[in-house]
């Protein structure tokens, strides 16, 4: 048995491990046209922050280290150019020329390569990806000998990472991202969250902008020029603006492509050609909540397709799991995080939204962090997606999440999950479990929620009703709102009823717990009422601009 | 609808709040024999060590904010003294006196009591539980006035975090335990490294040991004596020997009740009363792996059985999911967490037992520390329990897996969990994950595992293989091994043969990776083999005392 791998870094190593270890008698051949295999792709920005000190801690193996734990033959500088598909041998262009090396079965791993819009000026020596150990070497290169001003090209999870390792090191940055906000992938209302600790941390972030060209300055610098006008200087670019499906090779063999230019594979990696596996970047993969197919380039998911295409080129009857797209990226102190389906995934389907901002521990032991959670539930109670954001234990409830989406469970499952609780830890009623019981109502209609997305309509139409404390309402209240603190609901029923006068009403608070509890007594008075998802957290986000009342004279001043 | 709750912490406080929620027009009284309702139990022990600094933070409602957020009749110093049940009436001793209390509906939530063996001295005033807001205050006033020496009976959740909080406030601290090891839910081999935590802290575990008495000493303290003859200066104990269901009100009014004293409820929370339910720490409740029935004194699945009882007595048809067990507890710098079931409670299955060493996030990122995961797996692939302890990660692993177990999702799928990975957070490859695949390997055969518990047998019959590096196999290794790193196994396989000389290879790294890849050679070159679940890291734990030989002129000296 013959193995070639063309690709060496996450889903091709992957492969070519997995296949050693069920087969010690299989010859194994890694083809990897850089001259790096199985290096740490994910630490490249942590090299630029200076938090990877020596760029060799991302070389995970060396061609020796794997020829000698594993039998591979590992051969770098060596791309593979084209595909015999009828002769299963592949051309390869290596550092002593060109040869054939024959397969019984191959497994294509090239990866994705950056998107580089046409662009002017992208050519520069100071414009860089961050792909390759290469890349952050010259990046961090040109930091440690004073660049002081950068521009990041798209404020996805890369963009991110850039950026928060160029404030790291003390660079003035300013992320340019084309979206309406950073990172897309969040809801607006937890990408506002982001763009807020940008913010605070001195990063200029423009979104719903482009640039149209690099320029060389007269400095000795550059300038980055925005299709608003702007005008940005920069010691450095860097370019983060997406990645597409590495298939031309795939595409000239006459395997079958997708429209978006991924290598279409079946549930055990195989191609067109049942001589030939695919696997990684490079590859459609299918939405395990959309059933979208399409390239999903993430680390976890490429290991495990690398490791099932080995069982399937092996003999096994295997297949890799549909994906869910959890990712996270450390932003500053904040942590983003998302599994499944976000609501721009969910346009065409019908569906409630949670918003929550429980505490990551209980609220009685110092130092509770609020969790921001965005919950998709299907009207069906199917589980849809999540993300979150917040300083402290979001990783955690995004893969428990991840793991009930995975398992199939429904949203009101998310009650009953019994999560590790001490005080330092999580709350006797986790977030996650709470979304669990916000589900349950919302579902069964013991609550009825609005959204902060259609807050015009409901100024227009019903009344707002803020049930918040004295000092919630005077630090800022919608201006037409009718305040009745939630403890005093009961007893002042008839005035909120005088001011409905035969409106809906629609109350909040701060969160939306309290305003969870008045939409019951209201319920129970007979009246139309719903409870802001999210309360005012959330309303303030996806309204930074909104007016709000403050009352200074009732807001109680720090001693 | 008249509802009466007997016991207002944890259980009866969530069934008081939905029961509200659900029906406005409910009567709703509450009976709480302490001073305070809802009060944070969890919390006492940061009280304790100073982290919680004012002891009213634990206090989380008073009647009069229950009264005013929810219309709750909170009537605390009213302990319910009978039932009677033909009557629907519950016998009240308060503060004016005792009366009769009418109920539709009555909900037992009294809670569990401590154990106090019958020895002398558990009288004095300075032996206190750790089970009130009196106990914390108490403990904590006498650390204020300079008790510097303490001696913590019991080593489970409660002694470990009150051993935490007297070694925060620098009190000396004697732990004694009866059971062989610290912390008793957790197998030895994680147990044991609870235990070298604590001792690194200063504190003298002692274990298989109980107390016999209490004494006073002509100094004013006091002297624990210990049934080893042991002597243990104190000026104050902290007894946490473990609760017991406090059900003899229900046992009074001829509710039926286990033979450990818990009420007998059913999935409802329904007692054998149709007008009576119970929740909480009094109850028997259902775990979910073995399907034993017996109290599980825990403050979620508390939380969860109230709100089930107060929905099924407002007349749905709800029930409480089984209990996992789920737990977590900080030990000085280490977290130590379980879920499902244990090795003692899986005596009489059979199945198999995973033990990994996996960093909590990516080892190229600085700072990466070993989660210590063991995983219970049925012969049929049933995930079963597991638990883990580590100084960073233990409680999300512990949270997916738990997760998992809920949702029935079987050892294998945890290869295919998709978690949430950037290096900060964790690996492409999360210990979860790895978890899964081992469990693939060892179900398919692909793997065979031998046990650090079988160790003599072993070395009675076996060729043990150690295949570390040189360093490693110099600082420490059994004295018979044989020692040829993995990475030259294929060249010398032969010395291999004749060491084994037909008897079976039994092989092992520092942690079971690397002798997994030995294996699968071993296996391909037609040998009995099998890979030491664990590793060197296990069979340390496992063996403290085991006699290594080390080599200290091989052993690289720090520069």
């Amino acid at each position: 048995m013959k193995i070639v791998i063309v690709g060496g870094v996450a889903a091709g190593m992957s492969a070519a491990a997995r296949a050693r270890r069920l087969a010690e008698d299989a010859q194994i051949v890694v083809l990897e046209r850089g001259p790096h295999v199985s290096f740490a792709a994910c630490g490249l920005p942590y090299h630029l922050s200076g938090e990877i000190a020596d760029a060799d801690d991302l070389l995970l193996h060396t061609p020796a280290s794997l020829q000698s734990a594993l039998g591979l033959d590992v051969r770098t500088h060596s791309e593979a150019v084209a595909i015999d598909r009828a002769a299963r041998t592949v051309r390869v262009a290596g550092p002593q020329g060109e040869y054939d090396e024959p397969y019984d079965a191959l497994l294509l791993a090239p990866g994705a390569v950056a998107v580089a819009p046409p662009l002017p000026g992208l050519d520069l020596p100071a414009v860089r990806t961050l792909r390759t150990v290469a890349d952050a070497v010259a990046l961090r290169e040109r930091v440690d000998a004073g660049a002081r001003r950068a521009v990041v090209l798209g404020a996805g999870f890369i963009g991110l990472e850039a950026v928060e390792a160029l404030r790291h090191r003390g660079v003035d940055v300013d992320l340019v991202e084309r979206a309406p906000q950073v990172l897309p992938p969040l809801d607006p209302e937890l990408g506002a969250l982001v763009a807020g600790e940008l913010a605070d941390h001195g990063v200029r972030v423009r979104t719903g902008v482009s640039a149209t060209g690099v320029e060389e300055a007269p400095d000795g610098g550059m300038v980055v020029v925005l299709d608003d006008g702007s005008r940005l200087p920069a010691d450095l670019v860097v370019l983060s603006v997406g990645v597409r499906p590495d298939s031309a090779l795939a595409a000239a063999a006459g395997l079958d492509v997708d429209a978006r230019g991924a290598i279409v594979v079946d549930a055990a990696q195989r191609t067109s050609d049942p001589h030939v596996w695919a696997a990684g970047d490079a590859t459609a993969v299918v939405h395990a909540v959309t059933g979208a197919r399409g390239p999903v380039p993430l680390a976890g998911p490429a290991n495990r397709a690398g490791r099932t295409a080995a069982d399937s080129m092996l003999g096994a009857e295997v297949a890799s799991p549909p994906v869910l797209g959890t990712a996270v990226v450390r932003v500053m102190g904040l942590t983003a995080a998302v599994t499944g389906a976000n609501a721009a995934m969910l346009a065409d389907v019908e569906h409630h939204t949670l918003h929550l901002h429980g505490g990551h521990h209980a609220g009685f032991y110092p130092g509770a962090q609020a969790v921001h959670l965005v919950v998709h539930v299907g009207t069906d109670g199917r589980l849809l997606g999540a993300q979150a954001v917040g300083r402290e234990g979001v990783d955690k409830r995004i893969d428990v999440i991840a793991t009930a989406v995975r398992a199939g469970l429904r949203a009101t499952d998310l009650a009953d999950l019994e999560l590790a609780y001490a005080p330092p830890y999580g709350a006797a009623k986790d977030p996650v479990n709470m979304a669990g019981f916000v589900a349950q109502n919302v579902l069964d209609g013991t609550l009825a929620l609005w959204h902060a997305r259609d807050l015009d309509a409901v100024r227009a139409s019903a009344l707002v009703l803020d049930v918040r404390g004295d000092a919630e309402w005077a630090s800022g209240h919608l201006p037409e709102a009718l305040h009745v603190p939630h403890t005093q609901l009961r007893d002042r029923l008839d005035e909120v009823v005088a001011a409905a006068a035969g409106r809906p009403v629609r109350v909040h608070c701060a969160s939306g717990v309290r305003s969870y509890l008045a939409h019951r007594v209201l319920v129970a008075a007979g009246l139309d009422s719903a409870s802001l998802s999210g309360g005012m957290q959330t309303l303030r986000a996806v309204h930074p601009d909104l007016d709000l009342v403050t009352d200074a004279d009732r807001v109680p001043q720090p001693a």
